[in-house]
C-alpha cells in the first residue's frame, strides 16, 4: 500500500482530502500543526478525523508563528465578521498567514521522506477561496519541482514527489458533494477561524462553509452560535 | 536600509553569511532554529554572532523534527567520525535533515513577509560541501520562484523576493578568508555535530572546518578535542 501524507487541520476541505486519498488507496499519514493559532479549537477535531479515517500515523509538529506575526489568525489583529462575498473576494484578507502553505508543505515533504512516501496531499481549493495567493495551482506546481530538487530521493532519482490538491477544481458545494459520497462526517470537523465552544457563523470560513452546504443542498451538522 | 533575513545558525557558513549581508548594506534580521538537533550548542554560538553583528533582530523559531525522523542530526543514529575527504565526497550522509533547508527557507519567507523584507540570505555553498541535495543553486533557484508564487507580496507585484548565497562558488578556505576581511570573530562560532564542551574535531564538519582553515592559510581560534 503507498504512504500518503495528508496535511489535515481538521476543517472541512482537508476531511475531504483525506477521505479521497484514502479513496485513491493510499494509506493516510496525517500531518497537522499547532502553531500558536487562534482557532487551535481545530486541531482536536483534526485528531478527531484521523481516528475516523483509520490513518495509519498523525504527527503534529509543534511551532510558533506568533514570533513572525503578520496575521489575524496568529497576532492581535481582528478577524473579519459578516462580509458579502464581494468583499471576500476583494484581494487578500488579514487572515492570510505569511508562507504558510509553504511551510506546512516543507514540514510534509520532510515527513514524506523520512518516511519513504512519496505523495502529499493538500487540501486548497482555487474556487471559493480566500485570496490566498498559496492556495493557487502555480504555486502548487512550483512547490512540487522544488521538493524534486530539495530531497535526497529527488537526487538520487528513486522516486518523484507529488503534490495532490483533488479539491483545487471544486466549489466548496463540490466538495461537500464528494465528502458525503464518501462517507465523511463533517459533525468531526472544525472551520471557524475564531475558535469558541461553537462556531460563529460570521467569519469568511464559517460563511463560506455554510453557502458551501446550501449549495449542496445539505445541511451542516455542527451547531453555530 | 533595506531588511535581510539571514539564516543563521551559529556556524563558521552562515556567520560569514551575515557579515557579507551587513557589509551590503542590509540590515540584519538573524533567523535560527531549535530543531531538537544534537548539537543546541549552536544556538548560543548564533546569539554571540547576531550580537557581535549589531543585527536589528534575532528570531529563534522552535519546532521538533525528531518525531519526523531520519536523520543522524536529530535521530539516535550515529553520526559518522574520522571520514576522509572521498568518503565524504560519496553521496548523501546520514547527517542530511529531510527538507531541512526547504523548511528553513519557508520560515525565512513569512519572517521576510511580514517584516516587508524581499532577502534572505542563506549560507550554503556548492563546493566543499557534504552532499546535501538542498545546498545546489538549481534548489534555490527553484526555491526562489516558489516564493514569489507564495506570498502576498508576490501576488501583489509589491516586491520580488531574493535568495542571496553568497557562499555557494566559494570553498571553505575562501569563506574564511573572506569572513576574515570583514572582521568575522570565528571563536563565536560553532560547526561540530556533536555539540558537546568542546569541538570534536573528527565529524565531516569539524574536519572541513579544519581543512578550511588551514587552506586558508589561518588558525582556528576553538579550542578543539
Amino acid at each position: 500500500m503507498k504512504k500518503a501524507i495528508v496535511l489535515l487541520s481538521g476543517g472541512l476541505d482537508s476531511a475531504t482530502t483525506a477521505a479521497i486519498a484514502k479513496a485513491e488507496g493510499f494509506e493516510v499519514y496525517a500531518l497537522s500543526f499547532d502553531y500558536g493559532q487562534r482557532h487551535s479549537r481545530e486541531l482536536e477535531s483534526a485528531r478527531a478525523v484521523a481516528k475516523s479515517l483509520g490513518a495509519a500515523g498523525h504527527l503534529v509538529v509543534e511551532f510558533d508563528m506568533r514570533g513572525i506575526g503578520g496575521s489575524a489568525l496568529t497576532d492581535d489583529i481582528e478577524v473579519p465578521l459578516d462580509r458579502e462575498t464581494d468583499e471576500m473576494a476583494g484581494g487578500i484578507p488579514v487572515t492570510y498567514v505569511p508562507a504558510r502553505n509553504t511551510i506546512f508543505l516543507s514540514f510534509a515533504l520532510g515527513y514524506a521522506e523520512a518516511l519513504g512516501a512519496f505523495d502529499i496531499f493538500i487540501g486548497v481549493s482555487a474556487v471559493d477561496y480566500s485570496g490566498y495567493p498559496d492556495c493557487r495551482p502555480e504555486f502548487l506546481a512550483s512547490f512540487e519541482q522544488t521538493a524534486n530538487l530539495a530531497t535526497k530521493a529527488g537526487v538520487e532519482g528513486t522516486g518523484r514527489f507529488s503534490i495532490h490538491a483533488p479539491l483545487v477544481d471544486l466549489s466548496k458545494a463540490d466538495t461537500i458533494r464528494r465528502g458525503l459520497e464518501l462517507g465523511v462526517d463533517y459533525s468531526l470537523t472544525w472551520s471557524c477561524y475564531l475558535g469558541g465552544e461553537r462556531p460563529c457563523g460570521r467569519c469568511d470560513s464559517c460563511k463560506l462553509r455554510l453557502a458551501g452546504f446550501a449549495g449542496a443542498g445539505a445541511t451542516d451538522p455542527l451547531d453555530y452560535t
